[in-house]
């Protein structure tokens, strides 16, 4: 295994004896005993708070060696000095490493360095140098994924902690807040917050259901800040609805007529709109009339629970018990996501039940928010972030949209989120309307809804695939520079559910905007990182919210790389970086020729190349049931191989040596169809036999995270190499012909004429191993993504007009 | 869905609605009303436990539709009778069913019969019968495999009853425990008991640690019953160490030595063995000085921890914190599991820490005992239920082993248990030896027990695989007639880890033992049953224990079927009988003839068939490596199929209508081979395409399963019916020719002669429907779990000689 920690705050040995105080490692009775390894023997003696005696203790002791040859117990009765070959014996068991297996008694430093452990280089230990080894043992991860002061507080260290008084809650150590707060005793509440909405259209202010879930301490005054997950899913989802609205893609592609749009004609200008009055308050409580059982719970908000924070969860407009509808991503929805800030920080009224006359404050936070979720909960807090609105301190968005364009749309095509093939604005709106899920409600809401599903159904637009009002007003992007929130980003480089431009677009567009920013890239598809082995994400997002919400003076800001990216060549290895592709200037350029990709700057062949989309009727239906197969096939060479007449494929020579390719490959060329209509495209693939990373996180140990203690749990997981395979592909990208120049500007295709294309593939950082090749895949029906009609569809391409543009990094810059 | 319950005790309308005041539902107020609609809003009101206002109950109410035109506030309003159309509308959208989806809101008795679920006939209710009704319905299970007590449950319907004094705890309704203990208040000890066994010969009597879990109610006089699990696994398992150990299986099989040996020759008899006296007692204490936070723990376990029973865990002699040596299935190991229940029971000492010289009594139980696991834990509650120990009242025991040649042999051949080639019983020892994960206890005791390691590879013998001395002191099934623990048994039919033949040779050898006993057959492979839709096993559990251990007449003997199997042909469904094959004197019985099965009592040609054990070497490594493609291949008929000239196959007429195949099926005949060794395998398969069920059972919803209130999770899962496939196996079987008459006897085999052979295949309860066919193939090597050393044998086979025997019942007995 590979540690790689960034969450450890430098600390000077003055400070770390400090903290050890406050942690109640340093007592007064530690502090008079007279030798080192008395002192030791005393911070062993509290990492065992399952015994409470001498002779259960020693019996602990007995079970760890202290060297190849004595039992701790053993040594410590002998004991004169405390070396750091001892320690660190000691240590790695303490953390979880197995003597023979993980390491040798003989030599337990090689491990540390080989594991990338933090440690202290003295040899022998005086009391400061034994403290200090010791505050930084407790910082260190071990082989399941936690620190010692984590593995001891699933073992119930800081229980006694739950008794401290609020003036000595939250408590923190090395910059980060630790679980002294009983989760068995959290508080939950439910309130009605009343948001500047009407969009059921009943008269009334849509009042929205907010679950709540805060440490006992508030109730006798300790403030606290909040996570805000803004979840459509959390109320539960109707997927029969959603089934039901599925759009079929065995269709053809049709020509659209053109147009002359500039995109001042498709800008979405808001119009303002008459809004029912606001419920007039007859009360004020402090008290919650309702409470829940079991909130759909998120694994980093549930470790936050136990550390000083509240966590708020709402499903918003048109969910269970919530009034109005679901309209995917348009403006409405982001007001509503923004209407429980808005009240967290005492700008706007909730009520303790739906008749809306008693309010309720939300007295028992210190006003800070950060918004935390993935997926579609990660591109709500984008979507609150661009709002500006205040009290958000912080989002931290996971594989998260920021247009939605860019979600179920690629220039001008219509292209699924992978998996989802048929997916549109209407499906996910007819799952999240939760309200249907409730008979009496469903009973008067679902006419209303209806026509909002076949609003949303017609401007969504699936028939041209245009940029259009629609899209606009779901383009978040537009709005980055009213950001005022400081954002962590994460995201899967092999996200092709929300395509890594998503992530890339805004990362772009935030270089300007004065906030701090962070952005970490794995090599995942679309999952969270909360339970990774061979990364500290959670203590880092503690040392982020701590600073953040907490005003902490952790330096989270610079210990936190700006830039964090999973090599995609080894296991749990992972780089920091200044920045994606915005500080590099380098770039390899190619150009093609028959079956090669080759240097720009070369002579080449002049000859044109074509290929026929349409499939024999059997082979497209096989390929329609295997996804997998079809992409598989696109990559094969030989001439028998199923696809070969369907596509081109150019590759390059083999790498001299290690690059990093990163930020948005960049495709020109010239292009024919036999149609007046026609799509391309593109994928670029790593050829060369290598391990390469499994495609999830496989198992490590089930519920080996206990988030605090006697509380929730994860499975500790990480990517691990999987048996050696001939490609990889890096990316794609897929453009309609009709949409060269812009996604909303439809233009004609005359059949057998050439045009001119460029356009960018989703951003990239790859690292390409030495001896590699780069392949360059031209082809049209994506059987994952676009429309597949099988079309007897001709294509030439003017292989002396490609031009593939691919930017660059030093491989050695870290 | 097809709901299947079980645990439903019938109960009068007097002692409904007394137990109906016992958990307060009716109360003295819901008494006073005076009409049935009031009665029954109060019902209802105390239904959400979520709200405590009338508004916000109202908003609840409003979300229901009692009609199909008016949601149930609106229907109250203005209701004079209840009837059962809007009863069971409101009760099916309670019990998570979805009108519209699941029911119609016109017809929702449809539903309840479509669905199985228990109802009231009356069309209009009154008093007594809405009473009757709604404790029915509490009893009814809903959507998501809870009932609507336990949907309660979880919704926090039960933690005002946390605080009732003991005398009311614990609290049964419907005969079955109810949740009214916190778990958040479970009290954790641990103690070290002194085995009668000094296992690792240090002159001291090994001392085994025991982890309880504990309602607080016990601390304030409460006794308990203890479900108790002996788990070698539950202190952590040395992988490595297993690995190191496992047996390479791509070896020849070699010609035996032929003896004379008789059962006599072989049987195990127990030699006295002097032991350590026992530690003296100079204390004795009420307080245990060791806790611990996270035991690893058992869904079943964890519901009933929330129901007034302790739970306690301990893993053995060889485990963390314990004494001994791991030595995998001996009378050690029963002696280690039983001095626990001793301990319970007052007949054994424990002692506060290992230094053994503070004792403490197991003082808040009520001495009766359960055992409680599958598989190594279901066969150690096996093994010492095959002592008679006192106080232990029952064990429920899941995929158990009862004999361990029945588990790593079979008829003189190594047999491994299914996705475990090369394990044996060295390698479970060396896995479960967890002393060997803490290094200090490693350092001293790891040589002694390489020393036992040793022993156990060389009595093992897998050399020639016969049944010794070894295997007999590990075949539980000689000591069945000590049984006086009550029994319940779980096994899946197509467990081919532990194979159906340990619990079917318990379950026929306790035919003639007074104890009650009761089956069950599920279609899943080794798997717990905890979590399934479709059926109350739970809650059966609950039923079957409070009877058990609380005394509690609830008729738990007579309402559970003796035999409940599930259906192999369809989703589901389950279904109650006397017995399994003892009951039936029905067969059906076949020759063979040119690749057919035909009726015994048919003349069929004359003739000889062989076939080749030795495969190309290409096509062997594959298969070493595709072990599914291995199995499919053989039951493929083309002659090009490459498996054809490997193996035999006759099939059978097309079944003239269903048939269910039942117990052992027994194949005799007369073979050849062409060297001085040789073995045989078979399998019945059934051939005819089918909708299948999934091998294993399909998530349905993650965490679904609250087991109290704020307490672990369980996943609601259940099997489906999978795309149809055109045959699955029944069973199968294997034979060393030179174990033709019995396991421990080995004879001769002159090359090429023929001899008879006759054995039983693995037992079966199989639905076979109406136009399949039965399949018999006959083949050597098992890739799955003989040796392999894909050997030159070639093997004649007399059909003249074949006869396959399969017992039968009527299909529509249920």
């Amino acid at each position: 295994m590979i540690n790689n920690q960034f969450a450890i705050v430098p600390t000077d040995s003055e400070a770390a004896i400090a903290e050890l105080k406050t942690i109640h490692f340093i007592t007064d009775e530690v502090s008079k005993l007279t030798t080192v390894p008395a002192v030791y023997r005393a911070l062993l003696a509290k990492s065992f708070p399952e015994v409470n005696t001498a002779a259960g203790l020693t019996h602990k002791f007995k079970n760890l060696m202290a060297t190849s040859q004595h039992d701790l117990a053993a040594w410590l009765e002998n004991a004169t000095v405390v070396n750091n070959q001892v320690f660190y014996n000691v240590g790695l068991q303490l953390l979880g490493f197995l003597p023979g297996e993980d390491f040798d008694l003989a030599d337990p430093l090689l491990a540390m360095r080989d594991i990338h452990l933090p440690m202290v280089a003295d040899s022998a230990f005086d009391r400061e140098a034994l403290y200090y080894a010791w505050y930084l043992l407790l910082n260190t991860r071990g082989k399941k994924g936690q620190t010692l002061i984590e593995i001891l507080t699933t073992r119930g260290y800081f229980a006694p902690f739950y008794d401290l008084p609020n003036a000595q809650k939250p408590l923190f150590f090395n910059g980060k807040s630790q679980a002294v707060f009983n989760t068995n005793h959290l508080i939950r509440d439910v309130v009605y917050v009343e948001a500047p909405l009407d969009t059921d259209h009943d008269g009334q202010r849509d009042l929205l259901k907010v679950e709540i879930l805060r440490p006992e301490e508030t109730a006798s005054g300790l403030k606290v800040p909040v996570l805000y997950t803004a979840s459509p899913y959390n109320q539960g989802i109707n997927g029969h609805a959603g089934d039901a609205q599925m759009h079929n893609v065995d269709v053809p592609l049709t020509a659209k007529e053109p147009d002359n749009n500039t995109y001042d004609d498709v800008a979405y200008q808001p119009t303002a709109q008459a809004l029912p009055a606001k419920r007039p308050v007859e009360h004020e409580t402090k008290d919650a009339e309702e409470t829940f059982s079991r909130e759909q719970s998120y694994t980093l908000n549930d470790y936050f629970l136990a550390r000083g924070f509240a966590v708020v969860y709402a499903a918003g407009i048109g969910s269970v018990d919530s009034d109005g509808l679901a309209t995917t991503g348009d403006v409405a929805e982001t007001t509503s996501t923004v209407a429980i800030i808005e009240w967290l920080t005492g700008k706007r009224t909730a009520f303790t039940n739906r008749d809306g006359n008693v309010a309720i404050k939300a007295w028992w936070t210190n006003g800070s928010v950060a918004m935390t979720g993935r997926s579609y909960l990660g591109t709500l807090a984008t979507a609150a972030a661009t709002t500006g609105v205040d009290g958000l301190k912080t989002i931290i968005s996971e594989a998260a949209i920021s247009s939605w364009y860019d979600y179920y749309r690629d220039n001008g095509l219509v292209v699924a989120p992978d998996t989802f093939q048929g997916e549109d604005t209407d499906v996910l709106a007819a799952e999240v309307f939760s309200r249907s899920l409730k008979a009496g409600d469903a009973h008067r809401i679902q006419p209303v809804f209806d026509q909002k599903l076949a609003e949303l159904t017609r401007d969504q637009d699936r028939t041209t695939g245009n940029y259009n009002r629609f899209w606009d007003e779901r383009n978040y992007l537009k709005n980055v520079d009213k950001i005022k929130a400081d954002i962590v980003m994460v995201h899967g480089l092999n996200d092709w559910n929300v395509k890594p431009r998503n992530v890339a677009n805004l990362w772009d567009k935030l270089q300007n905007v004065p906030v701090t920013k962070k952005l970490i890239l794995h090599q995942g598809q679309h999952i969270y990182i909360n339970n990774l082995q061979s990364l500290d994400f959670t203590d880092m997002m503690n040392l982020w919210l701590s600073h953040k919400l907490y005003d902490v003076d952790n330096h989270a800001e610079s210990l936190l790389p700006n830039v964090l990216v999973q090599d995609n060549t080894a296991a749990q290895t992972w780089h920091g970086y200044d920045n994606w592709w915005q500080d590099t200037d380098q770039a390899l350029d190619f150009k093609v020729q028959y079956k090669e990709l080759v240097p720009a700057d070369h002579d080449v062949d002049q000859r044109a190349a074509h290929f026929s989309d349409h499939l024999p009727d059997k082979l497209f239906d096989h390929y329609r049931h295997h996804l997998d197969a079809w992409q598989a096939d696109l990559f094969s060479e030989h001439k028998s191989d199923p696809m070969y007449d369907h596509r081109l494929l150019f590759k390059s020579w083999q790498a001299p040596h290690d690059q990093l390719l990163v930020g948005r490959p960049h495709i020109k060329g010239s292009v024919a169809v036999n149609q007046n209509h026609g799509m391309l495209s593109f994928m670029l693939v790593d050829f060369g036999m290598a391990k390469r990373l499994t495609v999830s996180p496989q198992m490590i140990a089930s519920k080996a995270l206990d988030l605090g203690y006697h509380w929730r749990e994860d499975d500790l997981k990480d990517f691990k190499l999987a048996p050696a395979t001939p490609f990889k592909m890096i990316t794609k990208g897929h453009l309609n012909l009709q949409n060269r120049h812009h996604p909303w500007h439809a233009e004609a295709v005359q059949p057998n004429e050439f045009y001119d294309f460029e356009l960018d593939l989703q951003p990239i950082f790859h690292h390409l191993l030495a001896g590699h090749q780069i392949g360059l895949v031209i082809y049209a029906t994506d059987m994952k993504m676009t429309v597949r009609g099988n079309q007897n569809l001709q294509y030439s391409l003017n292989l002396n007009d490609i031009r593939l543009h691919v930017p660059v990094k030093p491989v050695d810059q870290n």
